[in-house]
């Protein structure tokens, strides 16, 4: 293998903030000087660093470290669809480009909103409940066909999960900030969330949507809704919506995402009848991480060649704007 | 309320076998002279009958009952899909007339069954037991789109599990006894097991199916492959199908139908790791008894005009087979 003799100095340095990136990287071998950090070398690190490649995206590192002395990366790419534990105001005030993994995660997180859906209108929880007490107990289910979604978030994973909902039968209003074409604006999620049999998560966090889901939406949502949270975990009031479940103002809930990752072993949330736990999972199907290194090379390349970046994060808003 | 005055003896009797039948059946008020035996009495009272309503398809007492003495009914309908439990010779070579509950469980057991394969995919099991244990543990998933399911039963359940499943990206073949538009012929099963990722069994229990799903079956699946059974436990070999899945021969199985229902508790199939058990209850859906009393009192209008039924098995082969 020949050597690369190229002076280092003259290639961009990119630095990658913890984790184990995929072997995908190496299609960059010689075109960047690849540096690691963990959370506590970043601040050293960034003013060294024109590209910034967030893999450990579960780090509130980058929001911490940016605001410090020195030269900032050109480009910050997370390898996540949320951005919301890195925009700090220091980021969103510079000339930065911040881009996401949009698109990634679309697919998977859909099915497996659709996964929980069957799973619940079919009561397998209890099934399972039963099986390991060996009670043969036979229930009347419900169908999925015909029933009503909710899905809040109108970026491309709430849509995609209304895609693979309808692909079933339910019936979908996805509601994102303003309406817009297919989507209804966030005034008629109260008049949708009182006809809902699914009320699903999927939106970014910002300011305007931190803790949207509280008592007063819980309490419009029928006896018999489910509440599913795939977006993240501080979209919710967690407490009302232990007490909406517990109380059986709705008939329950499933969160895939916690305020607090990972969730501790004495969090109360574990054990409310009715509440399904799950890790911060939804979206990670095999694979995944080499589809996250697949699409930084690309998105690496299209920056290196001078081009416009896709996926870029409107730093105000904090997500990547829908063009429909 | 006026009284009914016609003469008792000039209505037909409709003898119900067992159960609970649902209220739609006092639209036949007037119509019909209804009693009602349990298994012991229905030798006794077939005689008498001019129709026959199995209510209770978990009864094997019409196949006990029918070969003794004097008149049989004219019509006997059974309030299930499957009608292995009824047949006996004596029936098989009588003129009486035999009807299912066709259409009923097709799209119930269907969403059953891609609810099943979404658990599976979405590794939910796994996900209740680590929850149960206060377990944060991250895994990878797999996607259900892009895997192959072979559905062995070409008939209106088979056809809607195929449906229900392509709908969400799943490659499907359907395997039946013979190879039509649509339809493996049972030559091409061994070639279909060899590359499936879901083998799902909703065949009719014949004298040719009993006991398919065998050692050599088994052996044939990927060892990332699931079974599911919602057809008939007796279609399987049980000892086999716990050696495949605890030798890890395949990924893991559902039975929602048994050898022995219900199964009983001190059945070692409870306790088989990757083995999901639940209890007959796969096309049972809120209001399903509702919707087989409605569909006897079709074929009853149409039986006692003197139309031609519907859902006819053909008592031969077993079940009531597909034109098209």
């Amino acid at each position: 293998m020949a050597e690369d003799t190229r002076p280092a100095r003259s290639l961009p340095v990119l630095l990658v903030l913890d984790g184990d990136p995929p072997p995908r990287l190496g299609r960059l071998t010689g075109r960047v000087r690849v540096r690691h950090t963990d959370a506590s070398g970043l601040a050293a690190e960034l003013p060294g660093a024109d590209v910034l490649l967030v893999w450990d995206f579960t780090s509130d590192a980058v929001r911490e470290a940016w605001p410090g002395p020195g030269r900032r990366p050109r480009w910050v790419h997370a390898a996540s669809a949320g951005v919301d534990r890195l925009l700090c105001p220091e980021l969103v005030a510079s000339d930065t480009v911040l881009t996401n993994a949009r698109g990634v995660f679309d697919e998977p997180i859909a099915e497996y909103v659709t996964g929980l859906v069957f799973a619940l209108a079919k009561d397998l929880p209890r099934t399972l409940e039963l099986q390991r007490g060996h009670v043969w107990r036979h229930r009347e289910t419900t169908r999925v066909a015909g029933t009503r979604a909710a899905v809040v978030g109108a970026g491309p994973i709430g849509r995609a999960v209304a895609r693979s909902l309808r692909a079933v039968g339910v019936t979908c209003a996805v509601v994102g900030r303003t309406a817009r074409a297919g989507v209804h604006g966030a005034e008629d999620l109260p008049r949708l969330l009182t006809r809902a049999d699914w009320v699903v998560c999927a939106a970014p966090l910002t300011e305007a949507t931190r803790g949207m889901f509280d008592a007063r939406l819980f309490g419009l949502m029928q006896p018999s809704a489910h509440f599913v949270n795939v977006g993240r975990g501080q979209l919710v009031d967690e407490g009302a919506l232990v007490e909406a479940v517990s109380r059986r103002w709705i008939a329950g809930a499933a969160l895939d995402v916690f305020q607090e990752e990972p969730l501790g072993a004495d969090s109360p949330l574990w054990d409310v009848p009715g509440l399904l736990v799950s890790p911060h999972m939804s979206g990670d199907t095999v694979g995944w991480r080499d589809r996250l290194g697949a699409q930084f090379v690309e998105l690496y390349e299209l920056w290196a060649a001078g081009g416009t970046l896709a996926n870029v994060v409107d730093k105000k808003r904090g997500y990547v704007p829908m063009h429909d």
